[in-house]
């Protein structure tokens, strides 16, 4: 009988809020790794829509509705460098999605920077479906505060949160 | 004590020759996977350099010098459908090098058909270091056989047959 | 005798102010489309340079200009969703200039959002003239404010509103 | 009562063979235009799988089967530059599918070149579904020889002539 | 005997902090020019983290730690249009560095911007070693701030300038 | 009174034939450089149109034409690698032309590689004026094959030859 390693990555990201294209990746990462730990960057400075709290809660409701195999799935959040936290969490790779459409320059960049802060460490990239090749946080909330569809970009449970928050705002 | 499951990557390639940048790629490939085959495609129509028999005895050659942790790795060469052969060999996932120049648009393209073709299997994309973001077999045998140097871009082992395969040509 | 479907385009922007890459692709537009109208977006928070008046004042001017052939020409100004705003004008396509440089990827993940939200719709994406390929409002902007030339960037009488204006602002 | 101009625009390729991408761009494009020409290219050098015949009878089938509401579509082919055919069939457009992978800049140059060539007549870019942001004749032709699948593709149409054709070249 | 012209380059930037990439671009700068200007531009409304003077004399404490050849470096710093500078500084080029990754399209809008203000004066693009492909102000500053290692992306002398700057922010 | 250093590039290319995109980079190069040597590959194994004799007489037509300033022009040919010509020829930079469209990324590629050949000697890169953004000599033959016009893509004396050679050829 065979023991092999136990193989662990960290899907980095602000998550505000969740998508489908997230949802596709993170199901796509637990066929690979056993398992994975969704770790929500509370750096930025800009204010997000949901707290970090909120995001955790959605995160955890989202994931809950779609099959990840025998996958163990966490999630969490984290401050100061994504490679340290990874370090501290034992990680032997961060995942990151790539899109057909606009992300795969500043990707590159960033993984090679953060290779530098921790060689031991690979970034390994997934494609999403095409259908999510255009789908992003930002893009779902502006559709979403004109009054567009964002059916079939994000969860139910996330479009509820949605209109709960901005109804909130408004009311 | 938890038992994992066995992960196995296939990395496939024409390696004609195996360059610094493939062999980047597979030691990183085995930092994620417990086995990776390293898979000649045998399809291409135009005239390699040199034969299946050579390119495998050169990849052989060139991962013994090259350090694979507990990785099991394997070298085949395959004909077909490259999901085809996944399949047959119980893959997990299709590793592809994906550099910071030239290559993104093709490997997107070639992952959305591949997934189409077998979509149990992803295609995972890791990046090689900086320093061999331009190298391609392609590019290595033009300038070799203009007279230019190949040092620190494929092992020493490939130089040598290199220039014995180029003389045998020219002799 | 046959008859015809009238095809209506929306060509919308925040034209602030109007560039003669626009109306380089307005032209182009009257080629194809029996009206357009030229939709000012009025969501985006960040101040403009130019009112909503004032831009839709400087399009009727500066489309008064041109030769447009038979085509019938409006500007309007929108607020919230482009595609609800595109239903409700009865539009058959929405009409995007797309420059040889820096904006085609933005452009595709746009349109296929906007796709989603109304699939009736669909973008057309046209060239302007290779002397227009670096030409932005933003650009025409900063380099008007640091004091260089914007000569053939924008009509004439584009210019003077540009001069009044950060005239007024100074003064 | 208004009449309007009639527009006819012309969608060139090799179409060899036609793919469910071609007949999606089909299909948009006859929302915008009056008539359409899809005509094939017979300049090209290389050897095609199917002859312009063929090509002909295949189009020709695979368009009764979509629907393209009160648009007139009318299948030929051309010799010699495109531009010129374009004048002799008093087009207003030529129509060209863009996808978010791999053909932007080449179809950019082509488009700069054919104004130049005749600056009457407009090149107009569409988007195809996002499924189809990966067909090409030359992968669906490359897949389908190596035992691969192009259900979903290629019409149903297509797929019974790519067997018959390879059956009768081995056989 | 012969007497060559003295070709004189600007090299514009807002370096906050200069780099180990722009250190390099110098380097090679001073290959082909006689004269080098190292141009801050003070410009930019956002607020720097070092000050015009700072940024100054980190600059030319750099400059003094590599080997420029016979080439004359000054380091100095400008408001209002590059061009305009470049013209009262009687430059025959700006000089700027491009990466193999993301500002490639940027770079070359801004070129045939600066073009337009002043035909006369040339930009030309040189490439940093690959090592600092990634490597931008932004990125440096980012990464030290969340306590990230920027050993090798900057020189020492600015990592103690870094240390002492956020230490004074934070003290 | 100052002496400076002689600084001589090598713009290298197939040049079949010249075109005016070529003669613009030429022209710009000229303006850097105190002497330049446009190099004509010999080494690409297709069948070119125009012998390297022509090739050779037809840029010193065309260069007897522009105005290039005290620089001091040489045509040469060249096989082998670049490289080892221009360290032959003593040069200091390699020229070459970069169009906003389609060949950045190859560019990059030679150059990181010709850098690791020889690292002594620069690539300097220069952009075409916006009317040349697409002119290749290969679409030039293109269309001029298929009857269409190349008129203001190369010199008149250029045009000429092109005439000659089809006639011949058919003739």
């Amino acid at each position: 009988m065979l023991f092999h390693t136990l193989r662990r990555a960290i899907y980095p990201g602000s998550f505000d809020p969740v998508t489908n294209g997230h949802l596709d990746i993170i199901q796509r990462g637990c066929k690979l790794f056993d398992e994975m730990i969704v770790a929500i960057s509370t750096n930025l400075e800009k204010t997000p829509l949901f707290s970090i709290e909120e995001r955790r809660e959605m995160i955890t409701e989202a994931i809950a509705q779609i099959n990840i195999g025998s996958c163990r799935l966490l999630v969490d959040n984290f401050q100061g460098l994504l490679m340290h936290y990874a370090v501290a969490r034992d990680a032997h790779a961060i995942l990151r999605g790539i899109r057909a459409i606009s992300d795969y320059e500043y990707e590159l960049q960033m993984a090679l920077m953060n290779r530098r802060q921790e060689p031991r460490i690979e970034t390994v990239f997934m494609m999403p479906a095409e259908a999510y090749s255009y789908v992003s946080s930002r893009l779902v909330k502006e559709v979403y505060q004109l009054g567009g569809t964002i059916d079939g970009l994000v969860p139910a449970s996330i479009e509820v949160r949605m209109k709960q928050k901005l109804r909130r705002e408004k009311g």
